[in-house]
C-alpha cells in the first residue's frame, strides 16, 4: 500500500501515521519527495486489515493498493490454462473452439428440441437455455421452471448435448445443479455473493457472467469467490457492459479476451447475444471473438425470433446460426483452434 | 407500441407485419409517411407479449414502446405521497426530515452503542449498520452476521431508535426481518428479483438502493416486484451510479428526488456515504438533498473511521454528525420540512 | 511517481529500471514488499519528462503519478476564493449569489429584449445567448452570428446586464470579446486546447463547461491552459456529464460544487438546464446548487420554449423563472450568501 | 415524429398539439391507445423546425424521432461502399486491407524515419505522426509544428508511404493540408464543427475520430457536416470510448465495424492504440478488427516506446509491429481481404 501525504503535513501528523500502519501490521518505509512525503506500507495486504481508511485522515492525500486483490483466479496461481470437461466430452479452454447455443428461454418442448437438433447438427455441443429468467419487469415472463430444466435434461438426452442454465436463486442451487451440466450467473447477479457460494458448493462448472457496471478487477475477484469455495471449474464470460451507448444493447468488450487470458486461467467465453442485443450484428462479433482466441461462444438461437417470449430481437434463426458456424471456420483456423 | 418499418418496404412485408401485430392481440393502425411507413399498435403494452421481438425482422427499422411499464409505484397509481411508520413512530415520506445513521458495519457492542447513542442524541430516528456485508472481495470482512443482528436490537431497545439493516441472502430473509424494522436491499443486489420478493413477503418495510448502473425506468420495474408481492411499504435510496469519474466513489445524481417524486408516490432517501465516498464531501451532498426535498438521509457514521473493517473513507466521525445535524437545519426549514 | 515491478522480476530487469529512472531526470528509491519491488521517483513530474512510458516495460506492473498535474487553478496556488468582476459590477464568486439567465440561441430582437428584461426585473445580473450555435446536426439551425451579438449589446445597453456568449471558433475570438462580458468555452470544445488559448488571450473572462465526458482533473487542467495563457479570470461551470441514463439529457453532477471548491480557488458555476434537459426538473437542481454553495447559476429562459428555435425543451418561461427565483431565496440565504 | 400525450389530456390540450403541429409544417395523425393518444406528425424532419420542443408542453409525454438525422453519410444514399484513393495508390475502403503506422508524435528525424521505413517494410502503406499534439495538460509536449509536417513529407518522399496527420486547428487547415495526405480530425475534437468545416474545405480526405462519449448517431451527423462541405473522402475511426473500466484506456468498440459498414457508405478505420492504450493488448484487438472487416487500422508504432514523448505505453516496437503484420495475414484472408 503506498500512502500519499498532503504537502506540508507536520512531522507529528506525520508520525501518527506511522504508528497507525505499524498498529495495522505493516512496516512503514518514508520517500520524502519535491512537494510530498511518500509512505511505501510494506505487508500483504490481503491478509491485513486494509490501509485504505486511512484516506479518512486530514493528513493523507491518497491511499493506492499495490497487490492485486485477487489470487486463486489469477494467472500467478496457475500458469496453465485451466480446462473444464464436461460429462459430454466437451472441453472448454482447451485446443477446440466450443460453441454454446440455444434459445434465450425454453419455451416448449418442440421450439427445444427442435433448436437443439439444429445447434447439435450444426456443431455446437452445449446447449443453453433459461428455465428461471430474471426479468427488468414482474409483468414479463419469469421461465417454466423445473419444467424447463426437465426439458433441457430431456433435450441432452435426445442430442447429447451438454446443458447450460442460469441459476437465479440459491434455494434452487440444488435442482439446478441435478439437470444442468454448467451453472450460469446472470450479469445482474455477478455480485449476489451468496449466490455464487451456493453456486460453487454443487460442485458444477459456473459460468460467471461479467455484470454491467463490473470493473475487470471486481469480475476477477467475483470468480474468486467460486475457486474459495473449492470449485475449480469457472468460466468467465462478457455479454456486454453498460455505456451511454443506445445504438446497441450493450457495449460487447472484446478486449476481455486478451485481459481475462493475462489475468487469469480460467477460460473466457463470450456472448454477442446478449451484447449487442442485435442478431444482425452478432455473426461479426462472433468473428471478432474467435480471432481474437476466445474459448467458447454463447449464443442465443430460436427457431422463430419474432415470437420468442423473451428477447427476440438478438436470437439467430436456425438457417443464421447455421451460416454462422460456416462462416466461422476460417477465423477459428487462423486462431489456431479446430 | 410504435413500429417504423424500413423506407422501401413492400406491400407484402408491411401486410405480414400488420399480421402479426394482430396475432400478439394488438390493433394497427398505419400512418405512411415522407419516407417511412409508421405503425401503431394499440392494446396494453403490458399485458400482451411484447412486440419488440418485431425488430427481429428485416423489414422493421425500430420497435419503441408507448407506455411505461411499471404500475403499481406509478404516480398514476396513487396520487398521494406514501408515507411510512415505523414501530419508534418515525414516518418516511412525510412532513419530517428523516435521518438514518449509523456505521457501515456493526463491529462490535461498543462501537454500535456509542454511536447509536451519539447519533440519537444528534436528532437521527433510525440507526443503520451492517451484519451482513456484501464485500467485493471474499478476503475481506463479511459482517458479524446474527450477532450483529442482536446487537443492533440491543442498540434499538436502549436508544429507542429503529433499525434499518442490509438484507443479502433470500435464505435470512425471515430471521433479518426479525431484528430490523427496515429491509434494505443493497446496490449489487437491486436486480437480484428472488431477493426482492422474499424481502417483500416479509411484510416489513423495504428500502430499495439504486444499482450501480440501473436507469431510473429499471429501477422503479425493481420497486414493482416489492409492490406486485402485496407490500406497499417501498423506499427507494438513490446511492450513486457508476460513471467514469474516478475522483468519486460514484456518481451521486441528486436529480433523482424530483424524478422520484414526479414518477412515483413512493419516499426518496438519499445515501451520500455510499454515493460520494468521501467524508469530507458527504456534509455539502447532504445539504443538497435536503433542499431537493429529499424524504430523507441514510449517512455512515462511525467513532473512529481510520479504524473502520469496512468503506472508513465515508464514514462521519461522531462530532462531525452532530455538526452536520446542525447545519442541516436551515436547509430543511427552507425546504418547507421539519 | 511510483513503479511497481512484477513479482519474480530478476536483479538485471530492476537494475535497468532504475537506470532509466536516473537517465530521465528522477532520482529512484527502491522498497521491497511482500511480493513486489515498489520504487518510488523523485522529482517533479511536471517538469521533468513523464515516467509513465515505463508501463511499457516488460517487467513493469503500474506506474502511479503522486503529484497532482494542474498548478495555477490549484488551491494551493491560491489559498483564497478566486472572484471576476464584470463591467456592470456582478461579482463572480464573492458573497452574493450570481444568476445568469437567458435564451439558449438569440433568435430576433423582441425574443431577446423581452427576456432581457424579464430575467433583470427577476434579479439575474447576466444575460445568456447563444449567437454561435454548435449543433449537433449540420442542418439545426447555427445561430445568427454576428448579428445575435449585436443584439446582445443592445439587450445589455438596455437592461445593465452584462452579457455571457459561446465562443466557437478561434477566428471569432476577437469578434465575439468585443461584444461579451464572459466568453463561453462549450462542453463539445472542453478539451479544444487551441480554443481554450485564443479566448484566454482575449483577457475576457471565460467560464469552462465541463466536457460530456471529462474527468475532474482533464476539466481543471483544461482550466490550466487558461491561467498558463495569462488570464487568471475562470469560472469552471458543470452542466452534466454524459451517462448511461437516459430519463435525463445529462446526469448533472453537483458535487463539483464541493469538489471544486477543494481543489481550485475558481468560481463554480452550474448550468441546470443543460444539465438535466427538462424544464420540469430545473428548479429542484437550482436549489440543490445554491445549497451546496454553488456561486452561480447559468439557466435557460424563453418568453416561448415550445416555440425556441433550439432546446426549447430544456428552457423555463418568463413566468417560471421568476416564480423560481423566488422560491430560491431562502436556500441562498442558508448558505449564507445574498 | 411521434408524440405522446400524457394520460387523460383535455381535448383542448390535445387540439393546442394539433394546432401546433400545422404551424411547424406538419401533417397531424392522431391514434387513440389503451392510456394514451399518440400523434404521428408527418413530414420530413431535417426540412422543417423540430417538433422535439413539444416536449416543454405539459401535455406532452414524450417526443419520438422517426426519421434518421443524417442523410449524405447514409447508406440509404449511397449503396456501394465509398473508397478513397491517396496519392501513393492506397485505396482505403477497397479489396485491399490498409494498415497506418508510425509514432504518436514526431519527434525527431532519426525517429521518423527509423519508423516510416520499419512500417513500410513490414507492410503498412500510411504513415501516421502527429505535429500538433493535443494534450490533457499545457506542461507536455505540444508537438514539433510545422517541423514535424516538414520531417512526416520528408519521411514519405523516402519511403512511398502516404501520410496522415492530426488538425488541431483552423488556423492550420491550409498548412497542415499542403503537407498531409489525410487529416485526422482528434476524438476531442469530435464534435468541433468549426473544425471539420475547415478541413471538409480544404478537399483533403479526412479521418474523423469517434469523441470519448459520442454516441454513433452524433458520430455519423459529425460525419455529415465533412460531407454537407462538399468533401465525400471521409473515413470513421474508432478509438475507443469512455467507460467506468480503468484497467484499459479506453473501451474499445469493435462493433462500430458491422455498424458503420451498415449506416453508411464511408470507410471504417480502427485504432487499436488509442483504443486499448496498452501494447500488450494491441495485437489481439488489431486481429478482432481484422477478422470483423475493417477498412484499415491505424498503430502506433516507436523504435523505444519506453522513451517516446507522449503515450509510450501503447506504442509497439518495431518488431512487435512486424511480427503483428505478420499474424495478422490469416485473419485478413479469412476476412476476404488482401
Amino acid at each position: 500500500m503506498i500512502i500519499v501525504l498532503k504537502p506540508d503535513t507536520s512531522k507529528k501528523d506525520e508520525t501518527a501515521v506511522l504508528r497507525e500502519i505499524r498498529k495495522l501490521g505493516y512496516k512503514p518505509h518514508v520517500m520524502r519527495g519535491v512537494e510530498r512525503v511518500v509512505i511505501g506500507a510494506i505487508g500483504d495486504e490481503r491478509k491485513h486489515q486494509t490501509l485504505e481508511t486511512l484516506v479518512s485522515w486530514p493528513q493523507v492525500e491518497r491511499v493506492m493498493p499495490v497487490q492485486k486483490r485477487f489470487k486463486l483466479v489469477s494467472r500467478e496461481a496457475h500458469k496453465g490454462n485451466s480446462t473444464i470437461t464436461l460429462p459430454n466430452g466437451t472441453v472448454v479452454g482447451g485446443k477446440k473452439f466450443v460453441v454454446m447455443a440455444g434459445p434465450c428461454s425454453v419455451e416448449s418442448e418442440k421450439q427445444l428440441l427442435t433448436t437443439a437438433e439444429a445447434v447439435a447438427k450444426a456443431g455446437a455441443t452445449v446447449l443453453r437455455g433459461g428455465a428461471f429468467k430474471p426479468r427488468t419487469s414482474p409483468y414479463e415472463f419469469q421461465g417454466l421452471g423445473e419444467k424447463g430444466l426437465k426439458l433441457l435434461a430431456k433435450a441432452r438426452k435426445q442430442t447429447g448435448l451438454a446443458v447450460i442454465t442460469e441459476l437465479l436463486s440459491e434455494q434452487h442451487a440444488e435442482m439446478v445443479a441435478e439437470y444442468a451440466d454448467i451453472l450460469q450467473i446472470g450479469a445482474r447477479n455477478a455480485q449476489n455473493f451468496q449466490l455464487l457460494i451456493a453456486a460453487a458448493r454443487t460442485g458444477k462448472p459456473v459460468l460467471l457472467k461479467r455484470g454491467l457496471s463490473m470493473k475487470i478487477d471486481e469480475w476477477l475477484l467475483a470468480g474468486e469467490y467460486v475457486l474459495a469455495n473449492d470449485n475449480a471449474q469457472l468460466m468467465f464470460c462478457e455479454r456486454g457492459i453498460r455505456t451511454f451507448e443506445t445504438y446497441t444493447r450493450n457495449t460487447l468488450d472484446l478486449s476481455t479476451i486478451p485481459i481475462i487470458k493475462n489475468e487469469s486461467h480460467c477460460p473466457i467465453v463470450i456472448d454477442p447475444s446478449q451484447g449487442i442485443g442485435k442478431a444482425s450484428l452478432v455473426a461479426a462479433m462472433c468473428k471478432g471473438a474467435a480471432a481474437m482466441n476466445a474459448d467458447a461462444l454463447l449464443i442465443e438461437v430460436h427457431p422463430n425470433p419474432a415470437e420468442a417470449w423473451s428477447d427476440g430481437a438478438q436470437q439467430l434463426t436456425l438457417e443464421g446460426f447455421a451460416k454462422l458456424m460456416e462462416e466461422l471456420k476460417p477465423f477459428i483456423a487462423a486462431a489456431g483452434r479446430e
